[in-house]
């Protein structure tokens, strides 16, 4: 997590509320605390909530998607979840059961975050794969969009579209163009909306915005915002608070069929509720001291500080990545992670098959053992049959991402000469 | 829940580290705060954990175990969840998965908690229903299990038993002499057992005691221990504590093949892991204070309340039911739950049957309406055919516990006159 006070402060007060009466708590936390407390059975974190979560958090999620899209969002529609993961089970698992000759289809981007093709899997869905244009910074293509469709209709039956913006691992931002797009080949394919924006307030890149599926939808006149459905993610895991332990997320869902809602909050209760702790900080996440609060001045400053510095380790990344031979790294627009492109010779390629391991597996295992650095191989995200990426989180503190770098640059120039 | 001011302090101070400072705090509160920090990844539950759960909690649980059956338990069998309906959502989706011609069968008790046949339903398994024997105290009679799984056999493959105990919503509490001999049951049957003994601390009938399913199956002689497959679960939802709303839970795997143990953690760690504030609690739960420790009166004094307090409505509820005519109530050995049985007069249960309702719902439902009293109709649990009753918790204070019960009695005598 990134220590954000008021988050840190918040949390104790309602775990703690004997600390309500202390005077080293600012007012407006305390404010938070008692709001959350109150709507909380038993005034506790301790105790279930509603299964769709607490209603005045989902009140104040409401307010926040209202305030970032200027288009007002309905509690009702605001379900909060075990962090943005178990919402994405939640409703894959809904959208994939339910009859019908021939298997549903399920479209993610390649490279995706392996959640996806584990969940898909688990339900039994087919995989539908499209490729993001790696040449042209990692975006999405209608054109890929429709090949993909028209090929899997051979076997399947799509019916849902997922896309992360900004990307994981691929940390591209969508254009507002291309987001009107996706909704209208959406709209003409009769496709559900499933938008991972876990990474909204992580944009680095000064050309870039976040626009949420929600926004652009709404927007796009009543012929797409009354019958194109979506499902949007949001989590604490992310942004500048990074409060992952928690389990804190939510989903907003749009012109979902009533019965399928009907579905929905059944499905929920039988895990009777997301954890109450996680519902409180993602509280915190959506309504942010304003000016005038006694804790503005601080937050600005601490969610500035963790964005500024993120922004400033993906440019460095970037450029760092870019001075190797053999490593062509596209711009880290968002999110919290590299994904460079990496060439391995011929002769890496064969020594990999030797050892029954994928190439880039058998790098990754490689700058490990002979730098301690640890990234993960390109094959478990997906990439282009012959490339071969990694991915890396930009997290460290800047010194040692530094350190790492410059581990990973000396490592890649000595491992072309070894098998040159 | 119940306000036990051990975890409440130890939640506080890993929540807001600072407070290890205040003298306010006793010091055996401290150490157990520090102990889990210092086992969280940035020294905060804010942080992402093991997916498997933080190392110590585990060990804290497995010493748990070691206490309570005098016989040892692993850490690396140790998984914590995020609460028990996890755990065993989990583990049924992994022993349901996997090929076979005929789909997998698994026997659960009628009646029943609702979560096994929603996870069975939503996983596409065969639901075998064995039933409880409502005149011998909801016992669990080996024959008619014996019975349910060659019945079954002609239709799918069993391959799992699910047992409560204590049970849910039956409240009573299984035999050493019982267990042993679901146990030889499993064996003979090739059935993986699974244990939802998350009322274990909840017996409060003097001639009944918890044993673990753990415990008979290790003092059962190799060819049992070293053959048969188990899973229990735990939760902090229960027993003296009743953190529900922190969602921890923990499940004990014995036995399990290595290769679905793999599949189990896959399973796992794309759910990233479990909220790290409900694993907190769960170590405070296994790891209560003993004899010397500064909280220990404090504790020992507030758990003896709850569960004396608990044992006190089990007594008055069963007392009071059973002076009801048309009322029969079994004692409520264990658990939360009183589940009498209720007699319907015949032109009820037509007025029922005219409304397209179940005639148990019909009673709840007028129930509701007349008293404001809200009870959950036996059909919602299962029950044999043609008898009917509903569940009730006895956890409002004791005044207001009985203020209830007198309200259901004069329903109950009102709702016979109306349909004599």
């Amino acid at each position: 997590m990134f220590l954000v006070w008021l988050l840190v402060q918040v949390m104790a007060l309602c775990t703690y509320p004997n600390l309500l009466d202390s005077p080293s708590f600012p007012e407006d936390a305390k404010k938070r605390a008692r709001r959350i407390l109150q709507a909380c059975g038993g005034n506790s974190l301790g105790s279930y909530s509603a299964s769709q979560g607490v209603n005045c958090i989902r009140e104040d999620v409401a307010a926040y998607i209202t305030r970032r899209d200027g288009v007002p969002a309905d509690p009702d529609n605001i379900y909060l979840t075990t962090g943005a993961s178990d919402g994405i089970t939640t409703i894959l698992k809904i959208l994939v059961s339910g009859g019908g000759k021939s298997r549903t289809g399920v479209m993610i981007p390649i490279p995706q975050y392996p959640l996806y093709s584990a969940v898909l899997s688990e339900l039994g869905a087919v995989q539908v794969n499209y490729y993001l244009d790696e040449d042209n910074c990692w975006a999405l293509n209608v054109q890929e969009l429709r090949r993909a469709v028209r090929e899997a209709k051979e076997h399947c039956d799509p019916k849902v579209l997922c896309i992360i913006n900004p990307g994981n691992p691929t940390g591209q931002v969508q254009s507002r163009k291309c987001i009107e797009d996706v909704i209208r080949f959406a709209w003409e394919e009769k496709l559900f909306l499933l938008a991972d924006e876990v990474y909204q307030d992580n944009v680095y890149s000064a050309d870039c915005r976040f626009h949420s599926f929600k926004k652009v939808l709404s927007e796009m006149g009543p012929e797409f915002s009354s019958n194109v459905e979506l499902a949007s993610f949001h989590s604490t895991s992310k942004g500048y608070m990074g409060e992952c332990g928690y389990r804190g997320g939510y989903m907003e869902v749009i012109n979902l069929h009533p019965e399928i809602k009907g579905q929905l909050v059944k499905l929920l209760s039988v895990r009777l509720c997301p954890p109450v702790s996680g519902q409180a900080a993602m509280d915190i996440m959506v309504n942010p001291p304003v000016p005038g609060e006694e804790s503005f001045e601080q937050f600005l400053k601490e969610k500035e500080s963790v964005l500024s510095n993120l922004a400033k380790k993906a440019k460095l990344t970037e450029d760092l990545f870019n001075q190797v031979p053999g490593i062509r790294c596209n711009p880290l627009q968002g999110a919290m992670y590299a994904f460079p492109r990496i060439v391995l010779p011929p002769r890496a390629v064969e020594a990999a098959q030797a050892h029954n391991m994928a190439p880039d597996m058998f790098y990754c295992m490689k700058l490990l053992e002979e730098t301690g650095v640890c990234v993960v191989p390109g094959s478990g995200f997906g990439q282009r049959e012959g490339t071969y990426h990694f991915r890396m989180t930009i997290l460290p503190p800047v010194e040692k991402l530094k350190t790492v770098l410059q581990r990973v640059k000396d490592f890649h120039i000595q491992f072309l000469g070894e098998f040159a």
